[in-house]
């Protein structure tokens, strides 16, 4: 690996050996509902809380990944992933019963780039196999977040639907992998907080994080906008992607326009599902990358990806205190 | 990076060139007290919420290891750290002044070990200088995970009591610092569960993890435990310390006694300071490491520490839902 700026560029790039995103109904019901690899009618999967619901969604996900990679849960040698739900109780109890070693991970909704990235560095320095994964749930975030699902409280244009999804992506060296999307590069990012303190206006809180990812990355690779198909991020949604061109425009000079789109516009139809500003949570860009965006790649449609997943770093406890929210981008450049 | 068995082992292993531990009014009236970078005498540290007093307190801790790194904050080029708060509030608040990249992490108690092997393997990796920090406050955690501080429950004996501290390690690769204390080698732990539901017995949650972990590196590394000045687990207390002996001699056959010690047995008196079963928290092990254990190392009384931090994965959900306690333990080798 070589740190060049801010930019880490890996020597011999991790292939995504297999990957999975599985979502929910409603995610179903969107424009990639026929992406995802599995798909829950019931938001409950059976058990006994929202939470266990999302634990055994990512369980199933990362099972699905790993068979997608050819490898037994014996070949995995870390399972890398976080969730939005506090002390990440949905990673740890996905991963309890796979007797795989666990590195638990918190970015809010930049967590599958995240995990990703901390896997990358573990591959390229000698590891073999190693398992990124990130999910979210409606049912489980919005009661922890916001208010009491039956409240049903109205919901501002600036809000974001929580996606109930999950990713896991499955890396392995060159050596074992011969073919496949390869992770070259990643940035981890930096925090900044321009005074958002609205939980319901999350884009905002986190374009300006996803602004600096994503400049200080072309500078530190020397690349222009115009050099990748598509600058994914997610998930600022419809508020905040809009944020994102006008700070990307005047702090850095740079228009992504032609060539971005954000996770959590592309989940849901706007329109006819009724989610305001787009969909969120880490579900959401880890489900959209690990199902759609891959599955473009290994089709040839899109060979280099910048995906910068954003996240929003308040708790409930801060934003009952009054404080802001601070926002964090992580990226990762894939390519094939 | 080498991975032998469940080890990694670095080829060239990162310098911790710098570290702080600091602390609380509580924890400075220990038997440690002396060896603090920083002590707090006071709660909130002038701030308005305990919350935001963690932060500062982190932020002061990673800024103090710098300094005896000799490294200012943009020589810095990733912090990876965490706490026990819902969605790593003071992590999150700590580093959003400090504009260097940001990695947050979440292993409960284990997190300090959890960042150091993340770290070590960036330094491994090609990186040259990486923060790694970790803390906890009596204030912001008791009111989170058990009872409003005002309530003054009584504590049963297995209990143990947030340390309110912090602990940075600021690692640089061994061109960089050709002096100081090494780690050599570092183990991602699996996720044990044996069924305990009691949040105040989290000694014998964490027990089976610490078991499993210490003997997966003695194994992977063709060790025994007499190879060790100290086996250092952080923080199991008193209760999770002996069920450790009982579980190492039944499960494994190795005894440990001669050379165990633990951060939540050494950072309190345990009669005169009342706090039952010892100290807990990230910031415990964190603080104990950072400051007291690398002094020893600095000094020479201690040439090979295995540092094993150990991590109760409930959150208040999972406890309010009758879940048991998921238990997680991280190693990482120091030598000098």
């Amino acid at each position: 690996m070589r740190v060049v700026g801010k930019a880490m560029l890996f020597d011999s790039p991790p292939v995504i050996a297999g990957s999975a995103g599985v979502a929910g109904k409603k995610e179903s019901e969107g424009p990639l509902g026929s992406d995802f690899d599995e798909t829950y009618q019931e938001s409950l999967l059976g058990c006994e809380s929202f939470e266990l619901a999302e634990a055994l969604m990512q369980q199933n996900c990362i099972m699905r990944a790993c068979a997608d990679a050819g490898a037994a849960a014996g070949d995995v040698q870390l399972i890398i992933s976080g969730d939005l739900l506090d002390q990440c109780m949905a990673s740890a109890f996905a991963v309890k019963g796979l007797a795989v070693p666990f590195a638990g991970v918190y970015g809010a909704c930049s967590t599958m780039a995240l995990s990703l990235a901390l896997g990358c560095v573990i591959i390229d320095c000698g590891a073999s196999c190693v398992a990124c994964a990130a999910s979210s749930h409606f049912c489980s975030s919005e009661r922890q977040f916001r208010f009491p699902l039956e409240y049903g409280g109205q919901r501002p244009p600036t809000s974001q639907w929580t996606v109930t999804g999950a990713g896991c992506a499955v890396l392995k060296n060159a050596k074992a992998a011969a073919d496949g999307v390869r992770i070259t590069a990643a940035l981890f990012g930096t925090v900044r907080d321009l005074g958002i303190k609205d939980a319901n206006n999350m884009g905002a809180a986190m374009a300006p994080a996803a602004a600096s990812t994503v400049y200080e990355f072309l500078k530190s690779t020397d690349t222009a906008a115009q050099d990748y198909d598509l600058i994914l991020t997610g998930d600022l949604g419809f508020t905040g992607s809009e944020l994102l061109y006008e700070l990307m425009e005047k702090e850095h000079g740079v228009d992504i326009r032609g060539v971005h789109n954000d996770c959590g516009m592309m989940i849901f139809d706007r329109e006819a599902q009724d989610v305001n500003s787009g969909g969120s949570g880490c579900g959401c860009s880890a489900s959209v990358l690990c199902s759609h965006i891959i599955k473009k790649m290994r089709a040839g449609a899109l060979k280099k990806v910048l995906f910068t997943a954003t996240g929003a770093l308040m708790s409930p406890t801060s934003s009952k205190q009054g404080q802001t929210i601070p926002g964090v981008a992580h990226a990762v450049l894939l390519e094939v």
